[in-house]
């Protein structure tokens, strides 16, 4: 198997040239009560604001625009808890071209919706993420449809127009935290902000109950772990190739937080921010929580990778 | 007493240069969910998507930004249930300006907690927001600080560039539903779409539990009407002679929609667009799909006018 090249600069701004023909930047917002929760100068990269609520989408519009004719006819085939598949879906209907998203049982039943309403088709395959990942990878080998990977090359090179907008907003920010599942987003902050200024710190979080990036990052090598988080946005069991090998080379650190309290700051975006905030958007300001003494008086942009939170899992959290 | 000039179109692109200086423009998204629902072709226009959480900010920035030295030093005195009084401390932080904002016994705490985070003074006064305009208006005459009336002429500009921007990202819209309160909302959409294109149609919306905006209107006078709506955000009791003045000469329709209605479109907002929507916010569904029948087909422009929805009233929603 050939890897796949690091995605650099250049390519970020290649996708922004179709980034921008469907979507608009997202705000990066100053919060005072989240400044004083936390000890440090907040901001907030709102990729919740996007219009299917989560940052995936730029990467599924920036793969629509370099597909072949031949690819858009044989359609595209992928693996999701639901917002990666809802930016697939999303970048299919644009084009024209179809895709089926293969999800775990018992996925988001918004989520779910959403991805039909861009009229691709849903099959429910496997207990996780991982078990429909391989579904997929075996349908697209016997039909012919082109695999995307979670955490593919136009995918990463795409979700990094909004690290470009947050060091265009916030050019002297001190530290970017992102959350993680497949780490496309974080491979994005790092590839933009770690050429634009080394010297700005890049914090990844993810849930302690489904820790196997961490892991993996901290290893050097791939390793697997139990993934049992509420968290479906950060719910990965096995690490990806690319994003690991782009956070080996540049990231700072990798927080694990707990799932309690992610819910908590589920409860305090909606308190501060007002806004409305899924398990893996409120990872970053969990983290940020946890890691307060590293960050007194620092300019900190907290990533809010998506706003897809079922209104079951709202009901319980309140 | 003399009366305010109407704002026209020019006093909108000069409320502009000062708005996106400190604003960007917020997104109109399309929902399938939604318009599967009213059976139109439904966008959402984001205004719950601004730092403050509110439209109104718009308006309280172009304000500041026309301010003379001596008021700045007199400083700002003003009545709110909220949103607008978060506009005017916001402003007035920018500013320097010291802003003093009288609100209604038991206002929205977030709210109350986000005018002081921008620094301005919180005085409660009176059961409603008329009687707490009736306060601020006496200590203004007492104090020499200038006091700014909820759809005073700069506010109107200055909230009308969401309007340009509805008409800007959807030039063939046929129709933009928006909620009332003190009606600087509406009058700032008739005041753009009727000049740009007198064929686009215009509704206002109002809690049935509130209705002196459209009593006022349909009757050509001011008429005062029961406040009792849970919406802070369209809980006026007495109307307001500038957009009264608007509203009359352009507006095409105005609903009224009962709080049980609102409370569902909350929900309905959740589940399709992923999106916390305050009462006020929510006034622009509950009305189209009230008025289903009329809109059929139709390019239908919904005014999500702000997001800043109760911790408490959330909980007993879901």
């Amino acid at each position: 198997m050939t890897l796949q090249p690091l995605p650099n600069l250049r390519d970020v701004f290649k996708a922004q040239k179709h980034v921008y023909r469907y979507l608009k930047p997202t705000p990066l917002y100053h919060y005072a009560g989240l400044s004083r929760l936390v000890g440090a100068e907040v901001w907030v990269k709102h990729e919740n604001h996007q219009p299917a609520g989560a940052f995936k989408i730029r990467g599924g519009v920036n793969l629509a625009a370099t597909l072949s004719d031949e690819q858009q006819k044989a359609g595209l085939l992928t693996a999701s808890t639901g917002n990666h598949g809802q930016s697939i879906a999303y970048a299919g209907q644009l084009k024209g071209v179809p895709v089926t998203i293969a999800m775990p049982e018992g996925a988001n039943p918004g989520k779910v919706a959403a991805i039909r309403s861009f009229g691709a088709e849903v099959v429910f395959a496997g207990q996780d993420f991982d078990e429909a990942r391989e579904w997929a990878a075996e349908r697209a080998r016997q039909t012919g449809a082109l695999f995307v990977g979670p955490a593919d090359f136009p995918l990463i090179a795409g979700v990094a127009t909004y690290a470009l907008e947050i060091l265009q907003d916030l050019p002297d920010v001190d530290t970017i935290i992102v959350p993680v599942g497949g780490g496309s987003g974080a491979s994005g902050v790092c590839t933009v902000a770690k050429t634009i200024n080394p010297a700005i710190e890049v914090i990844a979080a993810q849930s302690a109950q489904a820790p196997a990036a961490q892991l993996s990052w901290k290893a050097g090598v791939p390793v697997e772990a139990k993934m049992r988080t509420f968290a479906e946005g950060v719910a990965t069991r096995v690490p990806f190739e690319l994003p690991q090998r782009i956070l080996r080379q540049h990231l700072d650190d990798f927080a694990l937080v707990d799932d309690e309290d992610i819910k908590a700051a589920i409860v305090l975006h909606l308190e501060h921010t007002r806004n409305l905030v899924e398990g893996a958007g409120a990872v970053s300001l969990a983290a940020a929580l946890q890691l307060k003494g590293q960050l007194a008086g620092k300019k900190v942009a907290l990533v809010v990778s998506g706003g897809n939170l079922a209104l079951e899992k709202l009901k319980l959290l309140l």
